[in-house]
């Protein structure tokens, strides 16, 4: 099927500012509540959140084989199984409906009212009931600079990682939507002067600048699939903050891995930006050597030039972009992870999730953490209003933005931000 | 409130043999698919499982503030969500109706016709929808074991270990319920003679004689709990196989924890046995030194007498008693690893389920899995057909026990099994 939604010649009805991440041709989806407290599945075009549970009533899918109350839910979980058909046979649709050369929505303004509203008019949620998460570590350049960290630097990478896309179980209740402040942890550390640990508020507050993919139904368990199957299970992209806390996970991490350190709070971008819509920006993964094993083995353009940034903003003060990054610098694919994760016979769930791990290039500026970029504090960043940060403040609120660009159209994710607010007691 | 259900002097018009794991004082809780294909929750007495949406149909529980279709439903997390005060209600009540003495029930044979049903008649479900699960690592035996096989002999135990409930989050998706058959995973692994990794059928697939506890709500994100308040937050425990695959485990499992490993399968026991049912086998727990830090520091007797057992039936063969366990052998206490797990904010739901670790003991036919029972394989285990075990066989299946047991009543769990079917391909 033909994604007429991407069309990058299309212009619609509604007022669309040049640099907006959503363009008619993004069309994302998410979850929101409306002015009148009702919650809904919806896109966004513009500074315009579009009610889809309302324009589905409406009559305006009755072409498309939807149930009654598919957007009339407070996940996307039904919709994302419905599978890739009809997720396309609703962006196409949605599309036709905003295009400026299309008057029965534009001209019929009783129906515009119950359908549209500015966006600081509703509060976005969290747009999937995610049944399990999972977090790679995918970035060979992340993976480098943490194991010389913590490790070795001779032996910087681990034997198996070159053909492994190692990835670890996270926590999804901890998952929240952008704008959601973030409460400093407390928990175990053992600062290196002293013997024994002791218990108090992380010292080390870091942001990981990440990206998920939400999925839908894959398989079930005991069943596999394969590597030429699996993009068309992958519903859509999201910006994630995997926040760190470097101290507790220094501690606790061995043998079996990150754990409270992690699963205090994660932040993602509340808009899933689909696959469909980021078809324009594929581009070549960096090469892989050795070879990965036949299961594994993908052809043609695996990743997508997606421009990710951080951001921090002191309390009252200027943001300070600390990042440029890609998604492309991914050494594992988003296929070769998901294909990787059933392997076993892992069963895959609709709005099930999975992060790219931090995702750093091969320049310092490009690092996706404070760990990295101030290189376990040897080297502070300077902010414009002349503090330095080795790690994260109070107060401080991190900010993380990606985006798609090409001389037609640009399609990007919106923010996903949070504020970090003082430890208790 | 009084737990009047525990009374050991109860007895029941029900016929229940004298050695069965659900005698009137258990009243464990699950989830069942009627003869009429109907799910349900229920209970157990005997041989007997008992339809608590039809007793709260028919006015039974009318005198306990329940929503009325609170036993209708397909998994317990509501019921478990109402609390402490309301789960002593319903056990107390179902204790009188079924008491020898109340002929309120027992004379009605057309309410006993659509409330009873014999096991054999019914399918059991997974009895809760798993948020997130947890696996911890709290018996000392079982790290140490583990330690010097896979690491070093001389320093077995990892320093943060006897500071920290070691944990870690496990996958949700593949917990299935008692009875349904495991694939054999296939998996990256790299023999040790081998300078790359291969892919294929797992060759040392092993057991984990587990139990797992289930939580109600219990803290919202960033919000920590007492360790005074902990206990009130178990609903209750089941036996869990944390079914692994120790070539794939061994080979991914550095530096993020186990992964594909584990992910594959894990079995629970069907009937979730309340705290309180264990009340009068609490026992003291392994003394702890060092001391663990205030926020960890328990008083009371903390943990419970039960006998684990695990036996590995080949096809068509006898079953062969392989371990004898305890769950009071485990150095860290469900209480520990609850309020650890909250310390840094992390919030934990209803329906959320965290597995203690192998449960081995101190001596070798005490210990929890293959791995340590055979010593790596060093030591086969002979099975009365004259076969040995290194590992777990296709076809084999392995059933695990577990019950308490004093002079005046015996609490047990049922059986938890699992039927290990060929690899795929």
């Amino acid at each position: 099927m033909k994604i007429t939604a991407n069309d990058p010649n299309r212009k619609t009805w509604l007022k669309v500012d040049e640099n907006s991440d959503f363009p008619i041709q993004n069309i994302p989806f998410g979850v929101f509540l409306t002015r009148d407290d009702i919650i809904t599945i919806g896109t966004r075009i513009g500074d315009y959140a579009i009610d889809l549970g309302a324009l589905h009533q409406l009559g305006y899918f009755s072409e498309i084989p939807l149930t009654d109350d598919i957007f009339l839910q407070d996940t996307l979980n039904d919709f994302i199984a419905d599978g890739r058909k009809t997720w396309r046979l609703v962006r196409n649709r949605i599309a036709e409906l905003f295009d400026e050369n299309n008057a029965t929505l534009k001209d019929n303004n009783e129906h515009k009212n119950r359908i549209i509203f500015e966006m600081n008019e509703v509060e976005m949620k969290l747009p999937v009931d995610i049944g399990d998460y999972t977090d790679f570590y995918a970035s060979k350049e992340h993976a480098t600079n943490v194991g010389s960290l913590f490790r070795d630097p001779e032996n910087a990478l681990l034997p198996n990682w070159v053909h492994i896309p190692i990835g670890y179980h996270g926590r999804s209740s901890s998952i929240v939507p952008s704008g959601t402040p973030i409460r400093r942890p407390l928990g175990q550390t053992k600062p290196p002067h002293l013997d024994s640990p002791i218990f108090g508020a992380s010292k080390l507050l870091d942001f990981e600048l990440e990206m998920a993919f939400i999925t839908t139904d894959v398989n079930k368990l005991g069943q596999t699939i394969s590597i030429d199957d699996a993009n068309e299970y992958i519903f859509g992209l999201v910006l994630f903050n995997d926040w760190s806390a470097r101290d507790i996970q220094g501690w606790e991490y061995v043998p079996l891995g990150p754990f409270l350190g992690k699963s205090f709070a994660s932040t993602i971008s509340p808009w899933i930006v689909t696959l469909d819509a980021l078809k324009p920006f594929k581009v070549e993964s960096p090469k892989q050597d050795p070879k990965p094993l036949p299961y594994l083995k993908q052809s043609g353009k695996k990743s997508y030039d997606i421009h990710l940034q951080a951001f921090i903003q002191p309390e009252n003060g200027e943001e300070n972009l600390v990042s440029n990054s890609n998604f492309k610098y991914m050494y594992w694919t988003m296929v070769q992870q998901l294909t990787h994760h059933t392997s076993n016979g892992c069963n895959v769930r609709a709005g099930d999730m999975m992060g790219s791990g931090t995702i750093s290039g091969p320049t310092p500026d490009s690092y996706g953490s404070m760990l990295e970029l101030s290189w376990r504090g040897q080297n502070p960043i300077k902010l414009k209003d002349g503090t330095e940060r080795k790690f994260i403040n109070d107060n401080d609120t991190v900010i993380m933005r990606g985006f798609c660009e090409n001389s037609e159209v640009r399609i990007g994710f919106g923010d996903c931000t949070g504020k970090v607010l003082p430890a208790l007691e």
